[in-house]
Protein backbone atom coordinates (compact mmCIF):
# COMPACT_ATOMS: atom_id res chain seq x y z
CA UNK A 1 0.00 0.00 0.00
CA UNK A 2 1.27 3.57 -0.83
CA UNK A 3 2.44 5.25 1.86
CA UNK A 4 0.11 7.89 1.37
CA UNK A 5 -3.03 5.84 0.87
CA UNK A 6 -5.33 5.76 3.52
CA UNK A 7 -8.96 4.39 4.25
CA UNK A 8 -11.92 6.49 4.35
CA UNK A 9 -15.11 6.06 5.42
CA UNK A 10 -18.97 6.95 5.40
CA UNK A 11 -19.90 5.51 9.06
CA UNK A 12 -23.86 4.70 9.14
CA UNK A 13 -24.99 3.83 12.16
CA UNK A 14 -22.62 -0.09 12.87
CA UNK A 15 -22.01 0.29 9.32
CA UNK A 16 -19.15 1.55 7.47
CA UNK A 17 -18.54 1.99 3.48
CA UNK A 18 -15.31 2.88 2.54
CA UNK A 19 -12.32 3.09 -0.10
CA UNK A 20 -8.98 3.29 -0.10
CA UNK A 21 -6.88 6.21 -2.23
CA UNK A 22 -5.04 9.19 -1.75
CA UNK A 23 -6.53 12.68 -0.44
CA UNK A 24 -6.28 15.45 -2.57
CA UNK A 25 -8.04 17.62 -0.60
CA UNK A 26 -9.01 18.38 2.83
CA UNK A 27 -11.35 21.27 3.38
CA UNK A 28 -13.48 23.61 5.24
CA UNK A 29 -15.97 25.60 3.71
CA UNK A 30 -18.62 27.86 5.30
CA UNK A 31 -21.07 25.09 5.40
CA UNK A 32 -19.02 21.56 5.58
CA UNK A 33 -16.20 19.67 5.26
CA UNK A 34 -15.17 18.93 2.06
CA UNK A 35 -12.69 15.83 0.89
CA UNK A 36 -11.98 14.70 -2.33
CA UNK A 37 -10.37 11.16 -2.36
CA UNK A 38 -8.58 9.53 -5.11
CA UNK A 39 -9.34 5.89 -6.11
CA UNK A 40 -8.55 3.01 -8.22
CA UNK A 41 -11.68 1.75 -8.98
CA UNK A 42 -13.90 5.07 -8.53
CA UNK A 43 -11.55 7.73 -9.85
CA UNK A 44 -12.26 10.86 -7.61
CA UNK A 45 -14.70 10.86 -4.82
CA UNK A 46 -16.51 13.39 -3.15
CA UNK A 47 -17.41 13.03 0.21
CA UNK A 48 -18.91 16.04 2.26
CA UNK A 49 -19.04 15.95 6.26
CA UNK A 50 -18.30 12.39 6.48
CA UNK A 51 -21.26 11.56 3.92
CA UNK A 52 -20.14 9.68 0.20
CA UNK A 53 -22.06 12.02 -1.92
CA UNK A 54 -20.58 11.46 -6.21
CA UNK A 55 -17.71 10.00 -7.49
CA UNK A 56 -16.21 9.19 -11.45
CA UNK A 57 -17.21 6.02 -12.26
CA UNK A 58 -20.36 5.34 -10.70
CA UNK A 59 -21.85 9.00 -10.58
CA UNK A 60 -23.79 7.70 -13.55
CA UNK A 61 -26.19 5.41 -11.35
CA UNK A 62 -27.48 8.71 -9.28
CA UNK A 63 -27.45 11.16 -12.01
CA UNK A 64 -28.83 9.62 -14.99
CA UNK A 65 -31.93 8.37 -12.63
CA UNK A 66 -32.52 12.09 -10.85
CA UNK A 67 -32.79 13.83 -14.62
CA UNK A 68 -34.30 11.34 -17.40
CA UNK A 69 -37.26 10.20 -15.78
CA UNK A 70 -38.49 13.92 -15.63
CA UNK A 71 -36.71 14.99 -19.28
CA UNK A 72 -38.14 12.21 -21.62
CA UNK A 73 -41.42 13.22 -20.57
CA UNK A 74 -40.60 16.80 -22.05
CA UNK A 75 -40.73 18.15 -25.71
CA UNK A 76 -41.73 21.75 -24.80
CA UNK A 77 -38.63 24.23 -24.18
CA UNK A 78 -37.73 23.65 -20.94
CA UNK A 79 -37.06 26.11 -17.91
CA UNK A 80 -35.12 23.80 -15.25
CA UNK A 81 -33.87 24.35 -11.81
CA UNK A 82 -31.51 22.55 -9.90
CA UNK A 83 -31.43 22.82 -6.32
CA UNK A 84 -27.91 21.56 -5.03
CA UNK A 85 -25.91 19.30 -8.06
CA UNK A 86 -23.02 21.16 -7.26
CA UNK A 87 -20.69 18.42 -8.96
CA UNK A 88 -22.32 19.38 -12.00
CA UNK A 89 -23.40 16.00 -13.01
CA UNK A 90 -27.39 16.81 -12.92
CA UNK A 91 -26.67 19.68 -15.14
CA UNK A 92 -24.69 17.48 -17.65
CA UNK A 93 -27.74 14.76 -18.43
CA UNK A 94 -29.84 17.77 -18.20
CA UNK A 95 -28.04 19.33 -21.29
CA UNK A 96 -28.11 16.41 -23.15
CA UNK A 97 -31.52 17.43 -24.39
CA UNK A 98 -31.70 19.82 -27.17
CA UNK A 99 -35.30 21.29 -25.64
CA UNK A 100 -33.79 22.98 -22.61
CA UNK A 101 -33.49 26.75 -22.50
CA UNK A 102 -32.62 27.42 -19.33
CA UNK A 103 -30.80 25.48 -15.80
CA UNK A 104 -30.97 28.03 -12.86
CA UNK A 105 -28.29 25.39 -10.79
CA UNK A 106 -28.90 26.61 -6.90
CA UNK A 107 -26.20 25.84 -4.96
CA UNK A 108 -25.43 27.30 -1.40
CA UNK A 109 -21.82 26.47 -1.41
CA UNK A 110 -19.52 27.96 -3.89
CA UNK A 111 -16.52 25.68 -3.14
CA UNK A 112 -18.14 22.83 -3.60
CA UNK A 113 -18.56 23.71 -6.78
CA UNK A 114 -14.77 24.89 -7.39
CA UNK A 115 -13.66 22.00 -5.98
CA UNK A 116 -15.74 19.63 -8.91
CA UNK A 117 -14.75 21.63 -11.40
CA UNK A 118 -10.76 21.20 -10.64
CA UNK A 119 -11.57 17.98 -9.11
CA UNK A 120 -14.37 16.29 -10.61
CA UNK A 121 -14.08 17.13 -14.03
CA UNK A 122 -15.04 14.15 -15.51
CA UNK A 123 -18.80 14.65 -13.74
CA UNK A 124 -19.42 18.13 -15.04
CA UNK A 125 -17.46 17.98 -18.07
CA UNK A 126 -17.99 20.90 -20.35
CA UNK A 127 -21.64 21.74 -18.73
CA UNK A 128 -19.77 24.82 -16.93
CA UNK A 129 -19.40 26.42 -19.68
CA UNK A 130 -22.56 26.03 -21.56
CA UNK A 131 -24.74 29.69 -21.40
CA UNK A 132 -27.84 27.83 -20.90
CA UNK A 133 -26.28 26.81 -17.38
CA UNK A 134 -26.79 29.82 -14.61
CA UNK A 135 -24.98 29.73 -11.49
CA UNK A 136 -26.58 30.67 -8.19
CA UNK A 137 -24.78 30.64 -4.55
CA UNK A 138 -28.00 30.78 -2.87
CA UNK A 139 -30.10 28.62 -0.01
CA UNK A 140 -32.48 26.41 -2.21
CA UNK A 141 -34.99 27.19 0.30
CA UNK A 142 -35.02 31.04 0.07
CA UNK A 143 -34.42 30.62 -3.61
CA UNK A 144 -38.11 28.83 -3.73
CA UNK A 145 -39.65 30.96 -1.67
CA UNK A 146 -38.80 34.32 -3.72
CA UNK A 147 -39.89 32.36 -7.01
CA UNK A 148 -42.63 33.44 -8.66
CA UNK A 149 -45.68 31.26 -9.59
CA UNK A 150 -45.78 28.72 -12.70
CA UNK A 151 -42.46 29.36 -13.67
CA UNK A 152 -40.52 25.99 -13.94
CA UNK A 153 -40.87 23.08 -16.35
CA UNK A 154 -39.04 20.87 -14.16
CA UNK A 155 -37.33 21.40 -10.78
CA UNK A 156 -34.45 18.43 -9.99
CA UNK A 157 -33.43 18.37 -5.91
CA UNK A 158 -30.31 16.82 -6.04
CA UNK A 159 -29.10 17.60 -2.47
CA UNK A 160 -26.92 15.66 0.43
CA UNK A 161 -28.61 13.45 2.91
CA UNK A 162 -31.28 15.17 5.24
CA UNK A 163 -29.13 16.65 8.05
CA UNK A 164 -28.07 20.09 9.12
CA UNK A 165 -28.21 22.62 6.14
CA UNK A 166 -30.05 20.51 3.89
CA UNK A 167 -32.68 19.88 6.27
CA UNK A 168 -35.09 22.11 4.59
CA UNK A 169 -35.02 20.48 1.67
CA UNK A 170 -37.24 18.10 2.78
CA UNK A 171 -39.65 19.92 4.78
CA UNK A 172 -43.22 20.12 4.05
CA UNK A 173 -42.90 24.32 3.50
CA UNK A 174 -40.21 23.24 0.86
CA UNK A 175 -42.44 20.77 -0.92
CA UNK A 176 -45.57 23.05 -0.98
CA UNK A 177 -43.06 26.00 -2.56
CA UNK A 178 -41.72 23.74 -5.29
CA UNK A 179 -45.30 22.91 -6.51
CA UNK A 180 -46.10 26.40 -6.30
CA UNK A 181 -43.49 27.74 -8.67
CA UNK A 182 -43.88 24.57 -10.74
CA UNK A 183 -45.70 25.03 -13.90
CA UNK A 184 -49.29 23.33 -14.29
CA UNK A 185 -47.68 20.60 -16.45
CA UNK A 186 -44.21 20.68 -14.82
CA UNK A 187 -42.42 17.87 -13.15
CA UNK A 188 -40.99 17.50 -9.63
CA UNK A 189 -37.95 15.24 -8.72
CA UNK A 190 -36.24 14.40 -5.91
CA UNK A 191 -33.27 12.08 -4.47
CA UNK A 192 -35.44 10.60 -1.85
CA UNK A 193 -33.07 8.95 0.23
CA UNK A 194 -32.32 5.16 0.83
CA UNK A 195 -35.57 3.05 2.25
CA UNK A 196 -32.69 0.70 4.00
CA UNK A 197 -30.12 2.61 5.39
CA UNK A 198 -32.57 5.52 5.79
CA UNK A 199 -36.31 4.15 6.03
CA UNK A 200 -38.01 6.54 8.35
CA UNK A 201 -36.84 9.85 6.47
CA UNK A 202 -37.53 8.20 3.03
CA UNK A 203 -41.17 7.22 4.16
CA UNK A 204 -41.30 10.91 5.45
CA UNK A 205 -40.31 12.62 1.75
CA UNK A 206 -42.79 9.78 -0.10
CA UNK A 207 -45.75 10.86 2.44
CA UNK A 208 -45.17 14.58 2.20
CA UNK A 209 -44.84 14.80 -1.72
CA UNK A 210 -47.80 12.36 -1.73
CA UNK A 211 -49.82 14.96 0.24
CA UNK A 212 -48.39 17.86 -1.46
CA UNK A 213 -48.59 17.07 -5.19
CA UNK A 214 -51.19 15.00 -6.55
CA UNK A 215 -49.32 12.31 -8.08
CA UNK A 216 -45.94 10.83 -7.05
CA UNK A 217 -43.98 7.65 -7.33
CA UNK A 218 -40.12 6.29 -6.17
CA UNK A 219 -38.17 5.20 -8.67
CA UNK A 220 -35.97 2.67 -6.88
CA UNK A 221 -32.19 1.64 -7.98
CA UNK A 222 -28.49 1.46 -6.76
CA UNK A 223 -25.62 3.69 -6.25
CA UNK A 224 -22.71 1.68 -5.50
CA UNK A 225 -21.28 4.25 -2.46
CA UNK A 226 -24.18 4.89 -0.86
CA UNK A 227 -25.03 3.13 2.34
CA UNK A 228 -26.65 -0.35 1.63
CA UNK A 229 -26.09 0.67 -1.62
CA UNK A 230 -29.90 1.34 -2.64
CA UNK A 231 -31.07 4.43 -2.91
CA UNK A 232 -34.57 5.95 -4.40
CA UNK A 233 -35.61 9.36 -6.70
CA UNK A 234 -39.31 10.48 -7.01
CA UNK A 235 -41.24 11.88 -9.24
CA UNK A 236 -44.47 13.94 -8.52
CA UNK A 237 -46.14 16.23 -10.62
CA UNK A 238 -49.67 18.17 -10.47
CA UNK A 239 -52.56 15.96 -11.77
CA UNK A 240 -51.34 13.03 -14.31
CA UNK A 241 -48.39 11.02 -13.97
CA UNK A 242 -46.51 13.72 -16.26
CA UNK A 243 -43.30 11.55 -15.50
CA UNK A 244 -44.44 7.89 -16.74
CA UNK A 245 -45.32 9.15 -20.44
CA UNK A 246 -42.07 9.21 -22.79
CA UNK A 247 -42.57 11.60 -24.93
CA UNK A 248 -39.00 13.63 -26.33
CA UNK A 249 -38.31 12.67 -29.46
CA UNK A 250 -34.77 11.65 -29.10
CA UNK A 251 -34.77 8.74 -26.50
CA UNK A 252 -32.84 6.59 -28.81
CA UNK A 253 -29.85 8.96 -28.49
CA UNK A 254 -30.52 9.54 -24.97
CA UNK A 255 -30.50 5.87 -23.82
CA UNK A 256 -27.50 5.93 -26.42
CA UNK A 257 -25.71 7.86 -24.15
CA UNK A 258 -26.02 6.14 -20.70
CA UNK A 259 -24.28 3.65 -18.71
CA UNK A 260 -27.31 2.59 -16.25
CA UNK A 261 -30.80 4.31 -17.54
CA UNK A 262 -32.92 3.39 -20.55
CA UNK A 263 -36.55 3.10 -21.11
CA UNK A 264 -36.52 -0.42 -19.51
CA UNK A 265 -34.76 0.07 -16.61
CA UNK A 266 -36.81 3.49 -15.46
CA UNK A 267 -40.22 1.00 -15.96
CA UNK A 268 -38.68 -1.42 -13.77
CA UNK A 269 -37.05 0.95 -10.99
CA UNK A 270 -40.68 2.30 -10.72
CA UNK A 271 -42.19 -1.21 -9.61
CA UNK A 272 -39.26 -2.26 -7.07
CA UNK A 273 -40.69 -0.71 -3.93
CA UNK A 274 -39.72 -2.72 -1.51
CA UNK A 275 -42.87 -5.13 0.20
CA UNK A 276 -41.94 -3.69 3.98
CA UNK A 277 -42.29 -0.26 2.55
CA UNK A 278 -44.72 -0.78 0.26
CA UNK A 279 -46.96 -2.20 3.94
CA UNK A 280 -45.60 0.59 5.57
CA UNK A 281 -47.02 3.28 3.06
CA UNK A 282 -50.53 1.35 3.29
CA UNK A 283 -50.62 1.24 7.26
CA UNK B 1 -18.18 1.75 22.00
CA UNK B 2 -17.93 -1.66 24.14
CA UNK B 3 -14.27 -3.32 23.94
CA UNK B 4 -15.03 -6.48 23.03
CA UNK B 5 -16.79 -4.94 19.34
CA UNK B 6 -14.47 -4.69 16.12
CA UNK B 7 -14.69 -3.69 13.05
CA UNK B 8 -15.12 -6.63 10.56
CA UNK B 9 -14.50 -5.67 6.72
CA UNK B 10 -15.25 -7.36 3.32
CA UNK B 11 -12.15 -5.91 1.04
CA UNK B 12 -13.13 -5.99 -2.53
CA UNK B 13 -10.37 -4.00 -4.46
CA UNK B 14 -9.94 -0.78 -2.97
CA UNK B 15 -13.44 -1.07 -1.31
CA UNK B 16 -14.50 -1.77 1.82
CA UNK B 17 -17.96 -3.05 3.54
CA UNK B 18 -17.71 -2.73 7.53
CA UNK B 19 -20.09 -3.96 10.29
CA UNK B 20 -19.26 -3.11 14.20
CA UNK B 21 -20.00 -5.98 16.41
CA UNK B 22 -18.76 -8.54 18.63
CA UNK B 23 -17.45 -11.45 17.08
CA UNK B 24 -19.62 -14.53 18.62
CA UNK B 25 -17.50 -17.23 16.60
CA UNK B 26 -14.08 -17.90 14.22
CA UNK B 27 -13.97 -21.65 12.90
CA UNK B 28 -11.62 -23.04 10.40
CA UNK B 29 -13.35 -25.80 8.88
CA UNK B 30 -12.67 -28.49 6.38
CA UNK B 31 -13.48 -25.47 3.22
CA UNK B 32 -13.13 -22.05 4.61
CA UNK B 33 -12.90 -19.77 7.42
CA UNK B 34 -16.45 -19.05 9.35
CA UNK B 35 -16.68 -15.69 11.55
CA UNK B 36 -20.13 -14.46 12.95
CA UNK B 37 -20.43 -11.17 14.18
CA UNK B 38 -23.58 -10.09 16.53
CA UNK B 39 -24.53 -6.40 15.11
CA UNK B 40 -26.86 -4.17 16.13
CA UNK B 41 -28.50 -3.18 13.03
CA UNK B 42 -28.07 -6.81 10.84
CA UNK B 43 -28.49 -9.14 14.29
CA UNK B 44 -26.02 -11.91 13.59
CA UNK B 45 -24.25 -11.23 10.15
CA UNK B 46 -22.27 -14.37 8.66
CA UNK B 47 -18.89 -14.52 6.81
CA UNK B 48 -17.27 -17.24 4.88
CA UNK B 49 -13.46 -16.59 4.13
CA UNK B 50 -13.71 -12.59 4.09
CA UNK B 51 -16.76 -12.29 2.14
CA UNK B 52 -20.43 -11.40 3.64
CA UNK B 53 -22.60 -14.09 2.92
CA UNK B 54 -26.36 -13.55 5.15
CA UNK B 55 -27.54 -11.54 8.15
CA UNK B 56 -30.34 -11.79 9.80
CA UNK B 57 -31.95 -8.18 9.34
CA UNK B 58 -31.49 -7.66 5.66
CA UNK B 59 -31.30 -11.54 4.13
CA UNK B 60 -34.60 -11.35 2.87
CA UNK B 61 -33.07 -9.26 0.18
CA UNK B 62 -31.42 -12.28 -1.51
CA UNK B 63 -33.55 -15.38 -0.15
CA UNK B 64 -37.14 -13.87 -1.65
CA UNK B 65 -35.63 -12.63 -4.97
CA UNK B 66 -33.51 -16.37 -5.57
CA UNK B 67 -36.88 -18.22 -4.47
CA UNK B 68 -40.19 -17.14 -5.79
CA UNK B 69 -39.55 -15.93 -9.50
CA UNK B 70 -38.91 -19.50 -9.69
CA UNK B 71 -41.53 -21.12 -7.24
CA UNK B 72 -44.47 -18.99 -8.23
CA UNK B 73 -44.20 -20.36 -11.43
CA UNK B 74 -45.03 -23.86 -10.58
CA UNK B 75 -48.32 -25.32 -9.51
CA UNK B 76 -47.58 -29.31 -9.84
CA UNK B 77 -45.99 -31.13 -6.89
CA UNK B 78 -42.25 -29.94 -7.30
CA UNK B 79 -38.77 -31.46 -6.48
CA UNK B 80 -36.38 -29.44 -5.38
CA UNK B 81 -32.09 -29.30 -5.38
CA UNK B 82 -30.51 -26.45 -3.86
CA UNK B 83 -27.08 -26.34 -3.99
CA UNK B 84 -25.59 -24.39 -1.19
CA UNK B 85 -27.67 -22.49 0.58
CA UNK B 86 -26.34 -23.50 4.36
CA UNK B 87 -28.00 -20.61 6.32
CA UNK B 88 -31.39 -22.28 5.90
CA UNK B 89 -32.58 -19.24 3.97
CA UNK B 90 -33.73 -20.98 0.50
CA UNK B 91 -34.86 -24.07 2.08
CA UNK B 92 -37.09 -21.77 4.43
CA UNK B 93 -38.93 -19.41 1.36
CA UNK B 94 -39.05 -22.99 -0.50
CA UNK B 95 -41.40 -24.34 2.27
CA UNK B 96 -43.85 -21.74 2.34
CA UNK B 97 -45.54 -23.19 -1.19
CA UNK B 98 -48.12 -26.34 -0.58
CA UNK B 99 -47.24 -28.09 -3.91
CA UNK B 100 -43.06 -28.92 -2.26
CA UNK B 101 -42.53 -32.42 -1.97
CA UNK B 102 -38.78 -32.90 -1.42
CA UNK B 103 -35.81 -30.31 -1.37
CA UNK B 104 -32.38 -31.77 -1.58
CA UNK B 105 -29.89 -29.47 -0.20
CA UNK B 106 -26.32 -29.97 -1.05
CA UNK B 107 -24.26 -28.47 0.99
CA UNK B 108 -20.41 -28.99 0.96
CA UNK B 109 -19.75 -27.76 4.19
CA UNK B 110 -21.72 -29.17 7.22
CA UNK B 111 -19.91 -26.56 9.41
CA UNK B 112 -22.13 -23.77 7.99
CA UNK B 113 -25.11 -26.03 8.44
CA UNK B 114 -24.06 -26.42 12.25
CA UNK B 115 -23.67 -22.82 12.79
CA UNK B 116 -26.43 -21.36 11.06
CA UNK B 117 -28.54 -23.76 13.30
CA UNK B 118 -27.10 -21.87 15.91
CA UNK B 119 -26.29 -18.41 15.51
CA UNK B 120 -28.56 -17.71 12.56
CA UNK B 121 -31.57 -19.28 13.60
CA UNK B 122 -33.76 -16.53 12.27
CA UNK B 123 -33.17 -17.54 9.07
CA UNK B 124 -33.51 -21.12 8.80
CA UNK B 125 -36.50 -21.61 11.61
CA UNK B 126 -38.38 -24.25 11.62
CA UNK B 127 -36.91 -25.34 8.30
CA UNK B 128 -34.50 -27.97 9.82
CA UNK B 129 -37.29 -30.06 11.46
CA UNK B 130 -39.17 -30.24 7.97
CA UNK B 131 -39.16 -34.11 6.84
CA UNK B 132 -39.98 -32.45 3.32
CA UNK B 133 -35.81 -31.13 3.85
CA UNK B 134 -33.30 -33.82 3.04
CA UNK B 135 -29.95 -32.21 3.87
CA UNK B 136 -26.65 -33.66 2.35
CA UNK B 137 -23.05 -32.88 2.73
CA UNK B 138 -21.35 -32.90 -0.36
CA UNK B 139 -19.84 -31.26 -3.26
CA UNK B 140 -22.60 -29.19 -5.50
CA UNK B 141 -21.23 -30.31 -8.90
CA UNK B 142 -20.45 -34.45 -7.71
CA UNK B 143 -24.16 -34.09 -6.73
CA UNK B 144 -25.25 -32.33 -10.13
CA UNK B 145 -22.91 -35.09 -12.10
CA UNK B 146 -24.08 -38.10 -10.27
CA UNK B 147 -27.85 -37.47 -10.63
CA UNK B 148 -30.34 -38.60 -13.32
CA UNK B 149 -31.94 -36.95 -16.36
CA UNK B 150 -35.07 -35.23 -16.13
CA UNK B 151 -35.28 -35.24 -12.34
CA UNK B 152 -36.16 -31.87 -10.50
CA UNK B 153 -38.75 -29.25 -11.28
CA UNK B 154 -36.80 -26.58 -9.63
CA UNK B 155 -32.88 -26.12 -8.90
CA UNK B 156 -31.58 -23.30 -6.66
CA UNK B 157 -28.34 -22.47 -6.88
CA UNK B 158 -27.14 -20.23 -3.13
CA UNK B 159 -23.73 -20.42 -3.42
CA UNK B 160 -20.72 -18.28 -1.90
CA UNK B 161 -18.66 -15.96 -4.86
CA UNK B 162 -16.92 -17.78 -7.67
CA UNK B 163 -13.56 -18.61 -6.16
CA UNK B 164 -12.14 -21.39 -4.37
CA UNK B 165 -14.31 -24.53 -4.47
CA UNK B 166 -17.15 -22.70 -5.17
CA UNK B 167 -16.01 -21.76 -9.00
CA UNK B 168 -16.97 -25.01 -10.51
CA UNK B 169 -20.53 -23.55 -10.09
CA UNK B 170 -20.34 -21.13 -12.04
CA UNK B 171 -18.73 -23.37 -15.22
CA UNK B 172 -20.43 -24.59 -18.65
CA UNK B 173 -20.00 -28.10 -17.43
CA UNK B 174 -22.15 -27.69 -14.49
CA UNK B 175 -24.61 -25.95 -16.22
CA UNK B 176 -24.95 -28.61 -18.48
CA UNK B 177 -25.32 -30.70 -16.12
CA UNK B 178 -28.11 -28.72 -14.33
CA UNK B 179 -30.10 -28.82 -17.50
CA UNK B 180 -29.89 -32.61 -17.64
CA UNK B 181 -30.78 -33.70 -14.67
CA UNK B 182 -33.61 -30.88 -15.15
CA UNK B 183 -37.36 -31.75 -16.09
CA UNK B 184 -38.32 -30.55 -19.61
CA UNK B 185 -40.54 -27.75 -17.44
CA UNK B 186 -38.37 -27.10 -14.88
CA UNK B 187 -36.49 -24.14 -13.75
CA UNK B 188 -32.65 -23.14 -12.77
CA UNK B 189 -32.07 -20.61 -10.36
CA UNK B 190 -28.74 -18.77 -10.00
CA UNK B 191 -27.33 -15.87 -7.71
CA UNK B 192 -25.29 -14.46 -10.71
CA UNK B 193 -23.24 -12.02 -8.60
CA UNK B 194 -22.88 -7.85 -9.17
CA UNK B 195 -22.72 -6.26 -12.73
CA UNK B 196 -21.08 -3.22 -10.66
CA UNK B 197 -18.74 -5.06 -7.98
CA UNK B 198 -17.81 -8.34 -10.12
CA UNK B 199 -19.14 -7.05 -13.62
CA UNK B 200 -16.49 -9.91 -15.77
CA UNK B 201 -18.22 -13.02 -14.16
CA UNK B 202 -21.37 -11.24 -14.10
CA UNK B 203 -21.30 -10.78 -17.94
CA UNK B 204 -19.25 -14.43 -18.15
CA UNK B 205 -22.43 -16.41 -16.41
CA UNK B 206 -25.19 -14.32 -18.41
CA UNK B 207 -23.55 -15.75 -21.68
CA UNK B 208 -22.86 -19.06 -20.16
CA UNK B 209 -26.28 -19.66 -18.88
CA UNK B 210 -28.05 -18.04 -22.10
CA UNK B 211 -25.64 -20.46 -24.50
CA UNK B 212 -26.80 -23.64 -22.56
CA UNK B 213 -30.37 -23.09 -21.98
CA UNK B 214 -33.06 -22.15 -25.05
CA UNK B 215 -33.65 -18.95 -22.13
CA UNK B 216 -32.79 -17.20 -19.94
CA UNK B 217 -33.60 -13.72 -17.90
CA UNK B 218 -31.32 -11.68 -14.88
CA UNK B 219 -33.40 -9.94 -12.33
CA UNK B 220 -31.65 -7.45 -10.64
CA UNK B 221 -32.38 -5.73 -6.81
CA UNK B 222 -29.86 -4.91 -3.71
CA UNK B 223 -28.46 -7.10 -1.56
CA UNK B 224 -27.07 -4.35 1.55
CA UNK B 225 -24.29 -5.75 2.96
CA UNK B 226 -22.62 -6.81 -0.22
CA UNK B 227 -20.25 -4.95 -2.42
CA UNK B 228 -22.05 -2.19 -4.47
CA UNK B 229 -25.42 -3.35 -2.93
CA UNK B 230 -26.15 -4.11 -6.46
CA UNK B 231 -26.97 -7.84 -7.26
CA UNK B 232 -28.63 -9.92 -9.47
CA UNK B 233 -30.28 -13.29 -10.10
CA UNK B 234 -30.47 -15.62 -13.36
CA UNK B 235 -33.33 -17.67 -14.08
CA UNK B 236 -33.60 -20.34 -16.92
CA UNK B 237 -35.83 -22.79 -18.63
CA UNK B 238 -35.31 -25.01 -21.64
CA UNK B 239 -38.53 -23.49 -23.75
CA UNK B 240 -40.69 -21.06 -23.34
CA UNK B 241 -39.85 -18.34 -20.48
CA UNK B 242 -41.69 -20.29 -17.67
CA UNK B 243 -40.51 -18.41 -14.92
CA UNK B 244 -42.13 -15.54 -15.92
CA UNK B 245 -45.47 -17.13 -16.11
CA UNK B 246 -47.42 -16.83 -12.86
CA UNK B 247 -49.08 -19.65 -11.91
CA UNK B 248 -49.13 -20.42 -8.32
CA UNK B 249 -52.61 -20.40 -6.61
CA UNK B 250 -51.93 -18.48 -3.11
CA UNK B 251 -49.45 -15.86 -4.43
CA UNK B 252 -51.45 -13.24 -2.40
CA UNK B 253 -49.87 -15.64 0.71
CA UNK B 254 -46.30 -15.65 -0.70
CA UNK B 255 -46.58 -11.53 -1.10
CA UNK B 256 -47.88 -11.34 2.71
CA UNK B 257 -45.35 -13.17 3.78
CA UNK B 258 -42.35 -11.19 1.67
CA UNK B 259 -40.63 -7.84 3.40
CA UNK B 260 -39.17 -7.53 -0.01
CA UNK B 261 -40.12 -9.22 -3.25
CA UNK B 262 -44.05 -9.08 -4.69
CA UNK B 263 -45.19 -9.63 -7.71
CA UNK B 264 -44.34 -6.00 -9.26
CA UNK B 265 -40.89 -6.15 -7.43
CA UNK B 266 -40.12 -9.35 -9.63
CA UNK B 267 -41.70 -7.71 -12.57
CA UNK B 268 -39.26 -4.69 -12.35
CA UNK B 269 -36.18 -6.33 -11.03
CA UNK B 270 -36.12 -8.03 -14.67
CA UNK B 271 -36.15 -5.15 -16.38
CA UNK B 272 -33.12 -3.56 -14.18
CA UNK B 273 -30.23 -4.69 -16.48
CA UNK B 274 -28.15 -1.76 -16.28
CA UNK B 275 -27.43 -0.01 -19.60
CA UNK B 276 -23.57 -0.98 -19.87
CA UNK B 277 -24.16 -4.40 -19.12
CA UNK B 278 -26.94 -4.52 -22.06
CA UNK B 279 -24.45 -3.40 -24.58
CA UNK B 280 -21.54 -5.42 -23.52
CA UNK B 281 -24.11 -8.50 -23.96
CA UNK B 282 -24.95 -7.01 -27.27
CA UNK B 283 -21.82 -7.10 -28.67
Amino acid sequence: MNLRQIWLDEIHQDSRYGVKGEILINHKSKYQEIIIINTKNYGNVLMLDGCWMTSDKEEKYYHECLVHPALISKINPCNILIIGGGDGGTARECLKYNNILNIDLVEIDADVIEISKKYLSQIGQNSWEDKRLKINIVDGFEWVKNCKDDYYDIILVDCSDAKEHATGLFSLGFYQECKRILKSDGIFATQSESPESFKEIHLKILNLINNVFNISSTLYGCVPIYPSGLWSWTFASKDINKFLIEKYENIKSIEESCDIWNLNYQSGGFKMMPNKILKELSK
